[in-house]
């Protein structure tokens, strides 16, 4: 690896025996590694978020698999198989709307039903491509995506589709990491409620590899953009549907309406796993809905309180409203009425 | 006082020697009065925002005034006059958006030198009926800005504009109590970043009177919007210009532009001490830029950090995108183009 694309943050490491985790929930304070030898254990480090983000999730889960195999292949019992399966089934319940998720299972699937006879080692080998694979695919849409900031006055990114949510590198934060190295010197990032991926995570990311961000309150960034201070919002995708509308941490479909009001482009950066070409368009994506105690203070989470939340935690931005999504097998420029087919 | 108008909720009140101000920091968990006897006193209540919201803030001033002739008027000497007007000075510069502060100020200070030979009872009796009239004026916009909700499906509001940032009933939340007492049950709040004045004040204000209100994160009213649940934004104002732009906390000309693209109308309701006279338009209004450090986690506040934050607490909204404006001397509907001189 060129220092150039030197992992200065890393989410996941696979030891050969174990998946080390990056407790992501204590970032910017406190840097841990837990250690998981199961696949409950992924799974449940993905449902409780140590690990987040799409990519990242995928990754997680795929290593999941091969602890599974690692743990419950005898090749003197009929058993095992179910055992893996059920793992399977698990991993795929973590969480409800990353694509990838479901992609990185279908693929270990079918590596285990290939090798039944020995399945750890292929699973092992498949887990890791997918995992140098995402990454790889991270450098190139940074380098793509790069192309297009080409004379930007400053960008302004949402959640954490950087390093820590993908194999490395980073979708969104790839693009910006490789605009910063041509010359691009303003990056600002949003918080992110409820849970500041912005504030905690991206910011943070990116002060790792020596570029400069500015976190601003999610709901400054229409006074942002009226300032004239950005030419693009830079957003990652949890999933992309046919005709390009995609998912993202709620508050990436408000960017993108006040985008489009102020001049302002929206670029989603996702590797096309991300893509789900069974989905005709965004109206079918599952919106997860978390529990209103992320976002409630203590006082009002009694059962009679009159004070709720709804927290749903992704939107669907409309493809009308985005100017190019980037993956890595290329860049479909205004892609409404066009859609993301044609990177099949 | 009818009991449609009890005061459940008070941010101030004023004992004749005292100013009893609630500790809106330590809301919602914690209701705690802390009790001034000076105008210094009260200048840090403001600028500390223990009292914050600009109505609020003009009476607070206006009973500061009172507290400091209490203490330095003596018949016998010459000197107490400046250190009177010193203190004056000195709550003019406790906070710099809200216009209500010294529109109460400049009344104060014309009463005072009205009433040089005894000048405490004077000014104790204009601070109480600018309170006072406060409230009436609230009871009144709450009415008038009911009626343009009669049939509405659903509110959202923006921080608070409550009877916590008034003398009480409020201003945008007086509108949403009278439209609650005619039929209206959903009201959305949101968070509010920074300070969170939505999650820690609006809906526990909301509470107290039994108006159950649902809280939303600041980035997910653009997806409440789309799924059509509300069919207005309400309001308070820091400051209108004479054309009907209007100051508010940041992210409220957010909710405009968004409003906007969702056909979402939009109200503002302000008593016409809000509005500033001599300003033409929201160009000139003065944007509160507050501390870094109410964004940033503890570990990015060294000086050679990377990172930073861009902090203005409150935002225009050009009158284009309002929809009414709501003062207790009357409506103006569809501003743009007209402006609120009718009302002076």
């Amino acid at each position: 690896m060129t220092s150039q694309n030197k992992l200065s943050v890393q989410a996941l490491h696979w030891t050969g025996a174990a998946l080390k985790v990056l407790d992501q929930r204590l970032l910017p304070d406190t840097i841990r590694y837990d250690i998981f030898t199961d696949a409950p254990g992924v799974a449940e480090a993905i449902s409780t978020m140590r690990v987040r983000g799409a990519p990242a999730i995928g990754i997680a889960a795929a290593y999941g698999v091969v602890l599974s195999a690692l743990l419950h292949f005898r090749p003197e019992s009929k058993h095992w198989l179910a055992a893996v399966e059920n793992d399977i089934q698990a991993l795929a319940k973590s969480r409800p709307t990353a694509v990838n998720l479901f992609w990185a299972l279908e693929l270990m699937q079918k590596t285990l039903h290939e090798n039944l006879a020995n399945p750890a080692h292929a699973l092992e080998i498949l887990a890791k491509k997918i995992h140098e694979d995402d990454l790889a695919d991270n450098v190139k849409m940074g380098e793509l995506g790069a192309e297009l900031l080409v004379g930007a006055k400053g960008v302004m990114t949402h959640c954490n589709a950087g390093a820590l949510a993908t194999g490395g590198y980073g979708t969104a934060l790839g693009v910006i990491r490789s605009a910063y190295r041509r010359g691009l010197t303003t990056v600002y990032a949003g918080e992110t409620r409820p849970w500041l991926q912005g504030a905690r995570l991206t910011v943070w990311e990116l002060a790792q590899d020596d570029i400069p961000a500015t976190l601003i309150a999610d709901s400054a960034a229409a006074w942002l953009m009226r300032s004239g201070a950005i030419d693009w919002i830079v957003v990652g995708a949890d999933r992309i549907a046919l005709n390009g509308d995609a998912a993202n941490k709620i508050g990436t479909y408000s960017l993108a309406v006040l985008a489009k009001y102020h001049g302002v482009k929206v670029m989603v950066v996702a590797p096309t796993a991300t893509i789900d070409w069974e989905m005709p368009d965004g109206r079918q994506i599952k919106i997860e809905q978390r529990p209103a105690s992320e976002l409630l203070p203590d006082c009002y989470q009694q059962s009679d309180c009159l004070v709720s939340a709804w927290n749903p935690v992704f939107d669907v931005t409309p493809v009308e409203l985005i100017s190019a999504i980037v993956t890595e097998k290329g860049v479909v420029v205004d892609p409404a009425g066009k859609g993301v087919g044609a990177l099949r």
